[in-house]
């Protein structure tokens, strides 16, 4: 197996996963769209939801717990408020026509939420929250996941990480773009500090009795904390009522992993769209964003080296040079696509844009 | 000064702040609504919110800052999303008035968004939220406040300790209700610590130069911290958004306290109210919610004494037993009030119910 971060440029990343999305049932638009979710995600240095989550998608596909040929449809609510089925399918696409649902309606109400039921993984929250920020209109996605959050006293997981998006339109260089789980710390953090051999903090994950642990390695056996205590964890409710319990899905203890389970996943989603402009003229929102993001990076760091950020700056920065210089995969990635490939017979090969940047592991 | 705390009836409370209102120009229903919201807070275990603010809005309406006869009128939007101008009037008359017009146009659209801009402080958001669930629709709340909250890595305050509020009808004997500030921790809990001579965790305020202090005494001195680090700092700056840049009013650095300026606040709300009833009959709802709510007390403890409770449960509990029992006051609070009762020439008085329940302090 390598054990070098290696380059790989985005175009070729692309066409390998759409043809892998084809391969497995998924029509050409949507393998293609798809892909480019997955593309993004490690374009903006989203490794968690890029390219390395393929192998499962198309194994979830092939088996038949993923619809690769949904419909989703339209079937309660009225107005502004409408809830879809998801046809079981690949939550890319399931997510992409809620949104784009609930930007048309807000487009007649000047904000609406469309809910999903009966979707799947539907990977960052952060793509339809921006979504919606194409059509000029504020964008919030949410989704519900299987439980692996432990209430603060709690033995075992109660709620999902369950991931939050909000974008707003700036009209300038890039959205304000948040995108963030309502677990304390990712599981790439997790990841990141056992391989430093580094303790992580005491309120980010516990081991498998819910005691809360310092030492990542035994929070691989445990369960994620809520971010910031009580407080995340009723946030983490919310998204349960909001994407499980009042569009008719699981919700809470009740939702699957797709790693752990074969069956549909049942996944909920609830998407949100704001006809911003209707409020505020294009040119003063334009100017308050300007002021606001101006405000945000000229306050005062206590090292005076350090850069405050605004919410998406440094996913849209890292696009950007991502696109120039090419996507780094983790050790192991390029070869599990590589078998991915074999198994699937495709036609698209992965090679490496240049040698190893540098070693790690 | 008293040292003890006194218990004192909810109604005498009630008599008491609605006299001292219509003193300060409210007009009666809206005195007697305000005074209601003071004491629900008190009786609800928000102490901080409660009673205990009297004096500050009674010096601010004599003194011309906020508007004891406000007409809120919307300026602007259509459909079910609009602006409303709280005409510097008493935030709670304001926001109640907003989240009332919200109710209103989801009733018509299915969900709908009032913003709020140039109103004052209005107390716990969740007054707001669960409004609308007296009306039968899930609410959400949130305001901007002065900057007091420093990113991480950050010097000086550049948001809020933004309150949010979520309610969600039950059709059983409590609501869901989570309402929260999006800071790690409150100023009363920094007072608790205090008080008992205890650290604070390193992640809930810093000194006045921005560093992380666990000596509560510090913090006194010093700003909050952000829930969960970056990601409550993100999910405040979408509150200033919302509630502030949106509606036209000043957010982020730009708010100043209601204690350090004799100016109006120009204080923003959201309010977002959502007719779940056009998606969930009513029954099924019902349903649903007392599952989620026994699904969440089933949740094993470390501790099996210990009792998981569904956010907005112990509030209720606390009323309950209050309204029987009597409100605790703290000390010294008794006192203020009493002066203030004398500079008003108020014929109310508040006489404890019956001695000391504990002596404090």
């Amino acid at each position: 197996m390598s054990r070098e971060v290696l380059i790989v440029e985005a175009a070729a990343l692309d066409a390998f996963a759409a043809e892998a999305f084809r391969r497995a049932g998924v029509d050409e638009a949507d393998a293609a769209y798809c892909a480019r979710c997955l593309v993004e995600a490690d374009l903006r240095g989203v490794e968690s939801h890029g390219i390395l989550r393929l192998p499962i998608y198309v194994r979830r596909l092939r088996g038949g717990a993923v619809n690769a040929r949904p419909r989703p449809k339209t079937v309660s609510g009225a107005g502004a408020l409408e809830v879809m089925d998801g046809d079981a399918g690949i939550g890319y696409v399931v997510g992409r026509a809620a949104m784009l649902r609930a930007v048309e309606l807000a487009g007649e109400h000047g904000i609406a939420a469309v809910g999903v039921t009966n979707s799947s993984h539907f990977g960052p929250a952060g793509i339809y929250a921006r979504l919606a920020v194409e059509h000029d209109m504020i964008g919030v996605a949410m989704s519900n996941v299987d439980a692996k959050v432990v209430a603060p006293g709690g033995r075992l997981p109660i709620t999902g990480n369950n991931p939050l998006a909000v974008a707003v339109p700036s009209f300038g260089e890039f959205p304000f773009a948040l995108d963030m789980s309502l677990s304390a710390a990712s599981g790439g953090k997790l990841l990141l500090a056992a391989k430093k051999g580094e303790t992580i903090p005491l309120d980010w994950a516990t081991d498998a009795e819910g005691r809360p642990t310092g030492d990542p390695r035994v929070a691989f056996e445990g369960f994620y904390q809520p971010l910031g205590g009580i407080k995340g964890l009723g946030l983490s409710f919310v998204l349960d009522i909001l994407c499980g319990l009042v569009t008719g899905g699981p919700f809470g203890r009740q939702l699957e992993s797709m790693y752990s389970s074969a069956a549909p996943t049942r996944t909920g989603h609830m998407m949100i769209a704001i006809d911003v402009l209707r409020i505020v003229p294009r040119e003063l929102m334009k100017g308050r964003m300007a002021a606001f993001f101006a405000d945000i990076k000229a306050s005062p760091m206590r090292d005076p080296s350090a850069d405050m950020r605004v919410p998406g700056e440094r996913a849209y920065s890292k696009e950007m040079q991502r696109r120039a210089d090419g996507i780094p995969l983790a050790p192991g990635v390029l070869d599990e696509l590589a078998e991915l490939g074999r198994e699937l017979g495709l036609t698209a090969t992965l090679a490496p844009k240049a040698g190893p940047a540098h070693t790690s592991g």
